[in-house]
């Protein structure tokens, strides 16, 4: 059999978990991905109610929608970043408060060790997020940067994410970052350099999503097998390239995504450049046997639509590895 | 006969101006750009000093060196940048001063001014230079952006510019932005935008570099004729994408240049990406006769190697435009 | 919801329309572009009959057919083409007649004028179709052209549909014309020419039909955005180019379509170079909200295979856009 | 219609027929194309007992399994080659014997002879299959060839299945080599040379197998017409090339299939380069209507997963031609 | 030693032939292809003075330029067309006459006979040129053509050029058509149709030239060995695809060459999309020993800076073909 | 300063080595890589006789041509190949004997070990060459290998190999393998796999060669970086691939090189599809600072026009490193 399906409910963080889990559930999904925002998955409540995470176990059984990890990535992006006015548009205000940003990063990092404790409690040991950056603006060199200021970024990261492993080491429960332009680790370079930085400790590795690779020229298979080992979880997200015009910029132009002038966007799996057949190819070989969860994001295609298309993509694409010989075949048999 | 060739001096500046205008005058230069920072033309001494301009240009005159253009793309970046520790490594003392991010912004717009008041004492009419830019680090809309703040990036621009192009409007002097990444216009969008911001205004117009857009995928030609009436000057100037191998991102990995891990990278011009030849054809009909001037960069080649061979490559590329009708050849002559 | 879809008859007009009805309905078609020709929709009799209409309209109605649109083609494309043979062979004796050719284009300019009452009647305000050109044929400049010879093509389109427009004013129709190379349009350029020609007035309109792009190079996307305003219908049909082995010519060798030997051929959507995924997001972005229709045309392929083939690429690729925001989903909550 | 899909079991063998057959039933297979190992069709038995073709007749009508053609791929390939040990790991023991290379062909080049008497008597007049080679091992010319030795490699191919052809003209059977690297033929310069050697008796024609022709960059849908005369049977097989990366050989590296690091392998029909569509256009330009025969391959997927997957696939992308001529739709009807 | 290198002079006719010949000569070419028109080679003179030829003859060796053809595209064009206003503009009024269709196809036709005979005289024995055709407009079978009318097209020419032909043989020259959209034979579909309407007669060859054939996306190379028994007579010129926008047309938007929109242009030897490398090679290996024309065309380029340039190109691409096989170096000596 | 620049003899052994050195040197070559058949260096000659090592270096000196290393390509294929009669061809009768196999492989490794004795002698520490391979031939898996038998061949390799680079390092020589196919390193997984093999022992090189890479479509550049301790020499030969008509296979067809039908072929350098702009940028970066040694081979080119051709394009287009940093020169000088 194939791998199982999810939902990555983040998108849909505006919809009650209730009406969304009734909704995956009609369209055939095995199972979701909670997010740490919306009513989705709330860290505090989970931690300080009795029954809160009893109740949501039973609003997922209810659907008979499994789970194997959540996620948090608002939170997760405030641990490292330079913290602005965007941040606290996606943070809760007992997290932002008065909005100093060592006080945000300190009280994100806290949140992020809870979240591997009420993930535990929930029952699941992957949570998926962001990392942040302090470094993440120097990304062309100019002015010319200053090396030592991006090798202190790794350090910085390291300093505030290994006391985080910790706690995600006492409760068993693993991170997986979801490798991404404004992150520590974008590509395969800095994937190399955060895992070092880190010193490749077990608890950190990686939530891969093909989606942020496309739009890079990244190949995801060989991604896929050069970090093999640490390929926690997987998002099932597409993006496309439009500079075939040579009109829009591989930059994105500052302008939002769906904006037709923008030479990449995020599009519906199946619908862009990802080339899933070889990604599964790769998962295959690794073995890696997890869910598979469909982060969907199209600003272009009404979400209605693209979800059950989205998961009969996958249905349709995944498939399960060889287990005989072809030899063995042809062999004569007397 | 085609266009005149400098060579801009600013990847130079270690030399002192003399040394290099004997060995660009020896390698067959018509004329140099002078860069406002090592030796070779200092604003502050040229408003100050009697003879300072007159021995500028009695050293040009020596070597038969003529001159089109001066550049100030270090000072320029400063005047709307979000200023930190590497624009203290590009700028003078006098003007970084006590490091005081507005403070350094205004010395710098100030200095902007002075140096359009120069190069007309010098006798050129162009001054090519970067902006900075309060809002490229927002460049990847995560966490998402609020836009409006994108918006007022490009009021703050045009709020620091006006007045700057107000002397150089004065002094008969025009500005030619290098259109570049981290500065407030990087490709077709942004400067349809920038060009809106601060109301189309004639001082301000474009230094247009391929070598910027090659890597961006943005076709360099088509950007002549959009822009055709702002085009005031060119530089001459390659980059090559280097992403085949699915293993090196576009977005450069926060690796300096020259490192072969890098999805793109400067090159010496002819060994890039960058088609010159449709780019000669379209500054042909836009009516273009100014200088060609050689940016050189290439961290991979030999200096000394690579300003000869530049020279050559667009000596043997650059080619006047066509004087007659084809068609009148076919014609009868009864 | 997405868009409807119908069938254009006009490559079925051999069958009665009531047997094509049957078969569209069964195979599960939203309605019926009717070609003028066959017994599908014919103009005279439209206008002459009291029953008529109303029979047509029964048996619409009876299959659970609608219509947006009727098409006039081969009539239209004798309004302005130097007439000859070829002419003869698609239309009816009545416009024939002598085969004078002045008196054919006259006829023909009356019977496209009349449609549009015709169809008012019928109840539709669309009136797809062709101009026809009497420049069309001077495609390759040589003997060189004298280009105000084409400038007068394209004055002589507009004196002849300019008052075949007043009628169309008149009761409320407007025409789309199926930008196609042997028209006064086909590409970006003449489509730009063909506008101002006849003042951008808002009864002339385009059929978009992406077949005849794929072939020329054309970015059918890029075309719906820059003409977005006088998008009226549109046509889903492919062409698929076979240049790759340098032994095929692009321009068709004289050869009728079908032959393996042609470098492009038109085939069933889903089948050839077109990029429906992206002109669908260009629609999608203009707020085209009516009829795809079907115009099914393949030398290669048993229509009746490739009738259903066709409705069913196109019901799993159309796609409704997003009606809301992502970055909602992403807001913290408290 | 379209034509009939057999599965061909060369790559089941380790299965007995009765169950693959009541699989490939269930699955909705047509037929099957039966190999001559395993117990599939054993031509030993078939030759000499009453009672085994009537058995496997009565099997496969018992599943509804309809046959066009058997093959003897293994035997066949012993004919003309060089034979070492990796030959008796494809032969029963009876053809083996001593090893002894000349007897060791000479007992194959009879049992192919026989293969066509049973083929005969099951009620099948085709037999796919390899030829073997005696100079394929000299691919590349170094040590430099003396290509009078190929010459006499394809005079050696002439003497050898002549004899055998005789036979297969006695009962009238026609033999179908799968054109493919390692046999006489691989190519179209090679099957131009062994057509030739052979006189181009009917008798010898080919089986296509396009999964042999993609990573040889060569065009399946041209192969087909440039032999249209030979094509007697049709396999339906996918390669795929991995070579964009720079690291992996089109030569295969010596290293299995299924291994990641290869340049070009084997897939399920649809997942790999070849293109079907122009394929089965040059199937239905040259009127072929017999079985398309899935060879189903692929190191990566589970075949129970790819089996109806690639039935699946075949269905939905074989067409049937036209029967009309569109031009008739349009004329008009007076 | 490789190819001689001539100049066509047709695009030239506007300089008086002494001046060419002066300027051609000093810039290093070999020799010159004598137009028929502007007072290059006068066919009339040429045939009724006792002294015309011999100053021609003077002329060329007074400048040591040499020739190997003269060429009468122009003429030629006017034998098969459908006569319109623009054949005036490339006609002599003797030739023009009344401008009766039909008198002036049979004048022309007398002419290019004349044109062989002025050869012979002048000590050239190909006439290079074109042929006109009576169906080129019905390229775009649109309304459907009647392809009886397209293979009477051929016979026309058959019966007008045949005896041409005849006039041809009698004087021992050979006629090149310079196979090229608008005439008889454009792509190798059309040339196999002339040839095979002419019978395949030694008289009748072709005039080779690349340009006609990039922008149709035809292989030159491939083209010069399936004809290369035809293969009398080359022309070096080059033409550009400029597709890749999506914006322009292939079909060339009804614009004049050099207009930017276009889809693609005539350019400069070398700087455009004809692989001259490949060609050359084929051209090796059917032995052709005869001139290489440059045909100097380039809208957007000084044809004075283009000249030299275009000879410099061919002088150092075009190459011997190898007269020593390698295998003899490796032999071993004893 | 570049690299210097030789000719490998190899291909000119038919010339006596005087006649040869006369006309590089006049060439401008820097100095010859000389091999060892013909005249040209003679192993046997060079270790009895007392003065032929000197009368070789003084014909050098006479000429200014220095020397880095001699090559023994032919003896060494034979050290572990499946000797065929092809290997007589290759062999002088000293070594071939009575031609039994391992009598001839046992003579020719003692041959390669007194090869590294005469080299040391002769002043040079590199021999290049090829070792064979006794698993070549199974490279298309069919019938299917056991691949123990390719493990064996590897093992083979290395017990060959092991005593003669003992020889090698006493006299402190090194032994560049010319990666190639037929050889036991071909492509990175075969290199990793000989290198394993032997230990990756000091003395075992590569002598890289790009020309065997680029129609496996293997990029050079990344080969040199991953093995840059191992590259010992480099060889400047190219390849082209021609399989875009679909007709040629990339195999070659078992059709000798030159043949117009084949996939592949070499050629002259900077004639081809190897990319010397990146490959030498990695020499640069890995620090190869020893000669670029062209191998002139191209069957459809003059050797004599295309020797100097080769040595301009090599001088025209490989470059120093460049030793300075930019952003030094943009440093404030305060």
């Amino acid at each position: 059999m194939a791998r199982p399906i999810t939902l990555f409910t983040g998108q849909w963080a505006d919809l009650p978990l209730q009406e969304l889990a009734k909704k995956t559930s009609e369209w055939g999904f095995d199972g979701l991905e909670l997010a740490c925002w919306g009513d989705h998955f709330e860290v505090d409540k989970a931690l300080e109610s009795d029954t809160y995470i009893k109740e949501k176990q039973d609003l997922m059984a209810k659907y008979g929608l499994k789970y194997w990890a959540i996620s948090t990535h608002l939170v997760g992006q405030c641990v490292c970043d330079n913290i602005d006015e965007r941040h606290k548009g996606i943070l809760p205000e007992r997290l932002w408060g008065d909005g100093d940003p060592e006080g945000v990063r300190q009280r994100c990092a806290e949140e992020v060790a809870n979240t591997a404790r009420a993930a535990a409690a929930f029952g699941v040991n992957i949570v998926n997020g962001f990392t942040g950056s302090s470094v993440w603006h120097q990304l062309y060199s100019f002015p010319p940067n200053d090396f030592s200021v991006i090798e202190a970024g790794y350090k910085d990261f390291a300093e505030r994410w290994n006391p985080i492993m910790d706690v995600f080491d006492e409760v068993g429960v693993k991170f997986g970052l979801e490798v991404h332009p404004t992150e520590i680790a974008y590509d395969f370079v800095t994937t190399e350099k955060a895992l070092a930085a880190i010193g490749r400790r077990e608890a950190f590795g990686i939530n891969f999503d093909p989606s942020h690779f496309a739009h890079q020229f990244l190949d995801s298979a060989a991604y896929i097998e050069e970090f093999s080992d640490r390929i926690y979880h997987v998002h099932i997200k597409d993006s496309i390239k439009r500079v075939h015009d040579g009109r829009r910029s591989i930059l994105g132009s500052h302008l939002n995504f769906g904006d037709g002038r923008r030479g990449w966007d995020f599009v519906s799996p199946g619908h862009g450049d990802v080339d899933f057949e070889e990604m599964f190819r790769a998962l295959n070989r690794i073995g890696y046997t997890g869910p598979l969860s469909i982060e969907w994001e199209d600003s272009g295609m009404d979400r209605d639509w693209g979800g059950p298309d989205a998961l009969n993509f996958v249905r349709n694409t995944d498939f399960a590895p060889s287990s005989v010989s072809f030899d063995a075949a042809f062999a004569s048999d007397d």
